[in-house]
């Protein structure tokens, strides 16, 4: 198993400890509203796969398994992982699969993966593969070819209908993420899904985290 | 050579040519004055080394050999390309020094590059080595080791006085960057570096410039 991919893992855990353990982002409305607790998460590169795709690379009738669960009810990072091929044969092992599975295969880069494996990606939300590369993957039952699918997630937060409310945003709108720190920045755009029972998080992927030292931050907040 | 170091370099050259050729910023003052020319650059990783210690790693009397002048007059990234090694032996080939040699040995990684080779650095700007970690670095002549040194840098721009004037800040006070692109930032407190004969010039590192998506930026700008 790679160490680089172990260590993102471990960082990546780290940070959503840290982070989920401030259970206030410390700001009100002026009505005196208290704002819903806000998790801030950096997605590590990873992909999701339908179950035909898993059976092609796992074997005949291969289920998932669950190896640590995401802050999002039923979501989990899975045991199984593959390794993603690029051009000019350049690689990165050890792509963790995020289950359930889908309806679609998709492969999620942050764009210092992508340069490295060779590939321009372009930024999309899930399910949008429009001009997407394509990529090997390769597992311990065989290998496939997506034809496109990987992008750079855009960066998105998650939420109920009862925090769309308190920020006044629905489904589809953008909202900016201000991140205090060492390098403290302002992420802009920042889609909103609004779903039922969805807890109210956001999802950066690794450039983003480590451009404004997440792991460090101090203060975090959503506005319009 | 390593393809990975090659890429990086093709990236960032290409970056700097498409920002190099937009001549304006876009913006001016109340007062009608024009925004000095603003050129935003990303520094991959690289490393700057005193000349005891390239000889350590290339040779006695060894001299840097420029390979590309960079933005700055009188500064360039040198032919001469070292190894470093982190803990548990992993390591990035071809870390570019930069030229002229200097009277202290320093390396400077992005977060993602430091995370990679299993290193906890600091944000610190050139020279400020403070609770950093050390590396060796090994080059066709011998491997030296640093014991402390490897920094991110802290992000910042360099200007001339005129610059700093029409900014309103002196050497040492703060701005923030705003960058347009489909991943939007605003990258708060860069450190003002102003001396004579300096072209403005903001340098961030590659987690900074892939989060933002400098290479398709529409707009730039420094404000307080």
């Amino acid at each position: 198993m790679s160490t680089t991919a172990l260590d993102r893992s471990l960082v990546q855990r780290l940070v959503r400890d840290a982070l989920t353990a401030r259970l206030s982002n410390g700001y009100a409305k002026a009505d005196g509203r208290v704002a819903p607790k806000l998790v801030v998460n950096v997605s590590a590169r990873h992909c999701h796969v339908t179950q035909e795709d898993l059976e092609r690379l796992f074997g005949k009738g291969h289920q998932l398994t669950p190896y640590k669960w995401l802050y999002q009810d039923g979501f989990f990072a899975a045991e199984e992982a593959v390794t993603i091929i690029g051009p000019r044969h350049r690689m990165i092992p050890n792509l963790r699969i995020l289950g359930p599975c889908r309806d679609h295969s998709q492969v999620e880069l942050a764009f210092t993966d992508a340069i490295m494996l060779g590939l321009d990606v372009p930024v999309r939300r899930s399910g949008d593969h429009r001009d997407s590369p394509g990529c090997y993957l390769l597992g311990p039952a065989g290998m496939i070819e997506l034809s496109r699918g990987v992008i750079r997630h855009e960066r998105h937060v998650h939420m109920g209908p009862s925090d769309a409310d308190y920020y006044g945003v629905k489904n589809g709108d953008r909202l900016n993420l201000r991140i205090k720190s060492s390098c403290s920045a302002v992420f802009e755009d920042l889609l909103c899904r609004v779903a039922p029972a969805t807890k109210l998080e956001v999802h950066l992927d690794t450039d983003e985290g480590n451009a404004c030292d997440l792991a460090h931050a101090t203060h975090y907040e959503l506005f319009k």
